[in-house]
């Protein structure tokens, strides 16, 4: 059910359309995107924060512009658009088709992660046949699906599943981050794509959460051996959150379809309520315990890492926060990107590839 | 997201499709439709048990002959014919596809529960134009999806959810006893059909596993809030098993799309592998305790009953089966089919519309 990019998005002059959202958490794909690839993006389009540079609105991508017209980004010579927004739903609302429209006409590639296809749209695709412009939608899955069985990775390869405490705290990165930090110390090793900002990095993936809902583990399933191919240990990126009323579905789909040798905590620090929603995010230790439960039928897969976002605190506080979830989980704690992921490096290799 | 009926399928002369699987859970829509709907059946089709009685093969339904062609089937003059077995993935295999071919050309409507549509065959549908007959796939689900919020049922109707230990234990019929059980003391019950034989009998419904995973929610809270109004309590059919590896997002999802005021837990007596997976299932009081702890964010609802399916024990040893699980669990314990529902009426009713 995996969807492949069907040209290398890397190194490429990116345009990104962020509605008028870039400083939310609506806007992640284009702010995980301007992350991860600062030096491919040529502008930021949303109109609500035109005239300023990347850093002065979400605080990194230094001097990359946002502008406030599809005009004047299409003047900045962009190879490919990303549609950078996450609503909930994933609706095209007409705003945004009137980028996506000129950016087709003008011959720039579209890569879009929204519910509703691009390809779909027959206005759409007529000006990608007449302009030569690709189109990729990234949720778009194949039918060749299966329910899984619970057999995981079956390649050799561990996995280790990167849950979190609700949407939107940080999971991909968490497993990006990751698998730089044990390839860096000579394992093989990689992550797999779940979502649509991690199939858009990582070139591939499936979209679970698009996925007709029987065949949410298979997806997973199927996946995680794609990835495991010729790897030691595979980082699965998470979804949604295993209480969560809207998503906890597919967080559980996606669990049981990895069937994780070990789970890696995602959490936001000071986030009381679920996103969007007026409903108690519950303990940490709570949500520790439940995953630990509903893996035990399966494997004695346990919580081995806290990974905190800490990016709306400072310094000081951040550590102290970190500080804080180790003592009261009694788990090795750290902020992947701020602190780096040593804290955790052992726990997780303990759990999965041992010491090597 | 719902499906409806284009026609009322009570009443009428009834072919049931049964694969050569009558007498396995693999045909369980066939088996649950003769049961409920024993008068309309004319015949049921099934090579391997042609020119039995339903009441040798399955136990039910009486002289109701099982024949071994679609020809002798039709010579019985069927008006609809329900496509009766249930395979893992759904597909449309060719012989069934044949039977259903002659159904349409002889202009007996077709009903369908299988994941790949009958009315997305070109040549099935031409058939069905040329004599009249209708089609009815009722996995169908329309595309006005919403992500649910945890809201519940808002009609002032009280939801309890039919879960259960495993696949094919029984919920629907739980759900069908209980909506009865409840209705007969001259309380307004309903029960909600979130799989294909409960559509089929409750006339409509949403097949839950066939909606794509980020709705699998939202479609529940709007089939709760349908099915709520003008009711007083909403028996909703749970589908699968929260710790089943594949189907488990799904069980997850319904549950909290339906927000239940209480739980009621189906088994199967004597059952310790999950169906068709060599694989344990746990004891009843840890998957008690999940689904209360999966609530417990949310509401604090309870398991308040256990419905274990005997139908494989004699008289003797199923008494003492609900005996010993109601010992186990401290929980009231029945099987509404042999032992109605008397015993568990009380505890659900306290936890839902209270004394009345």
């Amino acid at each position: 059910m995996l969807t492949s990019a069907p040209f290398e998005l890397r190194g490429r002059r990116t345009l990104l359309l962020a509605g008028d959202a870039f400083s939310t958490t609506e806007a992640k794909t284009a702010a995980c995107y301007l992350m991860y690839r600062t030096r491919d993006v040529v502008c930021v389009l949303d109109a609500k924060h035109a005239n300023q540079t990347c850093d002065k609105v979400v605080g990194y991508g230094g001097r990359v512009p946002v502008v406030g017209t599809i005009d004047d980004a299409l003047r900045l010579h962009p190879q490919q658009a990303i549609v950078g927004t996450a609503p909930m739903g994933g609706a095209l609302e007409e705003g945004l088709r009137g980028q996506i429209a000129a950016c087709l006409v003008a011959g720039v590639d579209v890569v879009s992660g929204l519910h509703t296809f691009v390809a779909d749209d027959g206005e759409l695709t007529a000006m990608a046949e007449k302009s030569g412009a690709q189109i990729w939608d990234v949720r778009r899955v194949s039918q060749n699906a299966h329910v899984s069985t619970g057999v995981g990775c079956t390649t050799g390869a561990k996995t280790v599943a990167v849950v979190g405490t609700d949407c939107n705290v940080g999971k991909m990165t968490v497993a990006v981050e990751l698998a730089g930090a044990f390839s860096a110390r000579g394992v093989r090793a990689v992550w797999a794509a779940t979502g649509q900002t991690g199939i858009m990095l990582r070139g591939r993936g499936v979209c679970v959460d698009r996925v007709i809902s029987d065949f949410i583990g298979g997806a997973t399933e199927e996946l995680v051996n794609v990835e495991g191919a010729g790897s030691d240990i595979v980082f699965v990126e998470g979804q949604g959150s295993i209480t969560h009323p809207g998503y906890a579905g597919v967080t559980l789909g996606i669990l049981y379809g990895a069937m994780p040798d070990c789970m890696v905590l995602a959490h936001v620090a000071g986030r009381a309520h679920y996103k969007r929603l007026d409903l108690v995010i519950p303990p940490v230790t709570d949500i520790v315990r439940l995953h630990e439960q509903l893996m035990a039928p399966h494997k004695p897969s346990r919580v081995v890492a806290l990974a905190v976002n800490t990016s709306a605190l400072a310094d000081a506080p951040a550590r102290r926060e970190v500080d804080r979830l180790q003592e009261q989980t009694g788990l090795p704690t750290t902020d992947v990107i701020r602190f780096g992921c040593a804290a955790i490096y052992d726990a997780i290799a303990a759990a999965t590839i041992g010491n090597r």
